[in-house]
């Protein structure tokens, strides 16, 4: 039987373990596709063994869905903690730093995710299900960073449309660097969000 | 030896199965996703032997490049026959149908297509030429249908965001139909836009 004194450092190395599959399940997907993407890759990327990926994930579909997902959560702490300040700052960094968080490993592990969830039965559901919480979520933080009332017509349908928008131009990076169409565009599309949002 | 009035009606079956082809490749690609996309499953779907397909089409990557270029150029086609009266029509209605033409199966073919090549070496540059040939097309109808002067500061932007949009919103089609949600976003950013291109 073990004390308490060695369970704890047992769980933090399990946690640690946990953690280094999920950033390692992100880049994998980001990187090869879905295609290339399996539990043995993650686990050698991650430097632990196949045994101990599948105690942590028994299925390709658990691993790859909480890895989206955690990534997904840390993406909108970190989203928070650039603007500390939230509503009182400025709102044209918040919609560039909205964009910004469309263009790297995270949703092109994602849109990986969700493209083979649209080919394949299987993965369908819970992928569905996930997409719709990171939707929900990066919305709420969309809100509370840009400081608007939901309840005024157009204000919701203004901040889905430059979520769209955000991901739109994600999608236009995935095959070229066009970061300075982007940032011309972010410019005048954060000024003309400024002049809806009021 | 053939005779010209042989000559002909052969050509023309061989136009036919051409095009059978590239609309059997978009098809294939849109519900199984570059995986379950092969030269023999487009063949089949297209009631074509393998033999007559690999004639038309030598390699994977020849059949589906052309046949995502193919359906692009058609769907610009239509898009301007929608609108006869060009820049004198409707502008709502030319956003509403901007976006519309990223819910279909075109779009999904073509993401599919973009994805795969983003992880697969041997695909990226067509894809990428092929990429930046369909944007500069639609972004050129898009410009005719809203008539609107590109030298004026901040128009090419928000065109190109709108089109972004547009992209973001297909994206969110693809797992869910969020008809009703697009359709207020939309209703929403047409009015905007109208506003911003005066």
């Amino acid at each position: 039987m073990v004390t308490a004194p060695d369970r704890a450092p047992k769980q933090d190395r399990s946690r640690a373990t946990r953690q280094r599959l999920l950033a390692a399940a992100v880049a994998c997907l980001a990187e090869r596709g879905w295609a290339g993407s399996t539990v043995s890759a993650v686990a050698e990327r991650a430097g632990v063994s196949r045994g101990a990926a599948q105690h942590h994930f028994p299925t390709r579909e658990d691993l790859f869905t909480a890895a989206v997902e955690y990534v997904a959560e840390e993406r909108c702490q970190a989203l928070r903690a650039l603007f500390p300040e939230g509503a009182a700052g400025d709102r044209r960094a918040v919609v560039a730093a909205l964009v910004e968080g469309c263009t790297g490993p995270l949703f092109r592990a994602a849109l990986h995710l969700w493209m083979a969830a649209s080919a394949e039965e299987q993965l369908r559901g819970r992928v569905t299900e996930l997409e719709a919480r990171v939707g929900r979520e990066t919305h709420r933080v969309a809100v509370e960073l840009l400081g608007v009332d939901e309840s005024r017509p157009g204000v919701r349908e203004t901040v889905q449309g430059l979520l769209d928008m955000a991901r739109g131009l994600g999608l236009a990076r995935l095959l070229t660097d066009d970061t300075a169409r982007r940032e011309r565009v972010v410019e005048q599309w954060a000024g003309v969000i400024e002049g809806v949002l009021g």
